[in-house]
């Protein structure tokens, strides 16, 4: 029984959180309390910063790779930004949840959305600051003085935010310690969920 | 926020499994470890047994009361086993949702079909044994030395997981300690789960 689940397939947790909210530290936090969940590195056809690594930070693609990717359908979603693409490869994962990994996505709201479409059996969890308030003020942390520059990054969170009502989670960061136990609550619960696809052959078991 | 809680009102938590499954076990231990849960009593009209205390192991009623809260429409389940009424009071249970505490409800799958139609934002956990092989050595375990009688509650054991796919969660007592873990979390789950009748109050508190 896998440990108590009653999902085949590995879950597909997708997180989004607006810039401010702590997402890095809680998700890394997350990974180095749970090694079985794999992260999705995603891909992109900007160059490589400094210290960065390949199938770590990203995997590095030229644009000839990329498009022909996109021909093949093989991104879960992608963007162009500026002159850059980014995206999602869909393969690996793919590949993990059949072997009954859990994958692990960070994305945009936008992105999330894409994913929705694409896959809706996958986790969608929103994280929030405590409050505006809160937000404002780590936000002022990281070193923003200007108000006005403040203000538009006030703002582009809430528009952020207000996306999060579409996801099927939300998780408060008051503590990094409190998000992560939600987090992996989330995903303990998910395993437990009795899903369409799976329940014949799980309750199977049980007959005599 | 109430602790990181996307529900305003409290839980009603509904936990069925199939007798030899350790429900009772498992439940109480949930519940001394959680001291904010509360337990919701059921109401009957047999008579107590030696040991037994009014508003702990039941709510005693007469006949007359019993019948008397049906007319009202009191009663969130209702059952006659042959001439005792069997039933779950509706009012303490609104009131404690209404306050935000969680409400756990023990019952058979019977009652609980009863409940999923009248209570559909209910959390349904079905209990499971890890197999129907250690049910068997469990129910033996129980002093029953007969085979045909082993047999008989086996067959019913399994008619009552049968049952369980319609719940919306299943979780397997392995052992104690992980069935008490998983029911904490899927609580915790349904806490950050984002809900069509909350989620505007909840989501205006991060507008600028």
């Amino acid at each position: 029984m896998n440990g108590g689940s009653f999902v085949k397939k590995g879950l597909l947790i997708v997180v989004s959180g607006a810039s401010g909210t702590g997402k890095g530290t809680v998700l890394n936090a997350l990974l180095e309390k749970n090694a079985d969940i794999s992260y999705s590195v995603s891909a992109t056809t900007r160059k490589p910063r400094p210290g960065e690594k390949n199938g770590v930070n990203y995997h590095f693609m030229t644009r000839e790779e990329f498009e022909g990717l996109i021909e093949k359908d093989g991104f879960l979603e992608w963007a162009k930004v500026y002159d850059n693409y980014y995206g999602t490869p869909l393969a690996k994962i793919e590949e993990k949840r059949a072997a009954g990994v859990d994958v692990l996505l960070e994305i945009d709201t936008q992105g999330a959305l894409k994913v929705m479409d694409k896959c809706p059996d996958g986790v969608f969890v929103f994280l929030l600051p405590p409050s505006m308030e809160e937000l404002k003020r780590r936000i002022k942390g990281r070193g923003t003085e200007n108000e006005d520059e403040l203000n538009k990054r006030l703002a582009s969170a809430a528009q952020e935010i207000a996306v999060g009502k579409k996801y099927r989670y939300a998780v408060v960061n008051d503590e990094v310690e409190k998000a992560v136990l939600r987090l992996e609550a989330i995903i303990t619960a998910e395993h437990c969920k009795i899903n369409e696809r799976d329940k014949e052959e799980i309750f199977a078991e049980y007959e005599v």
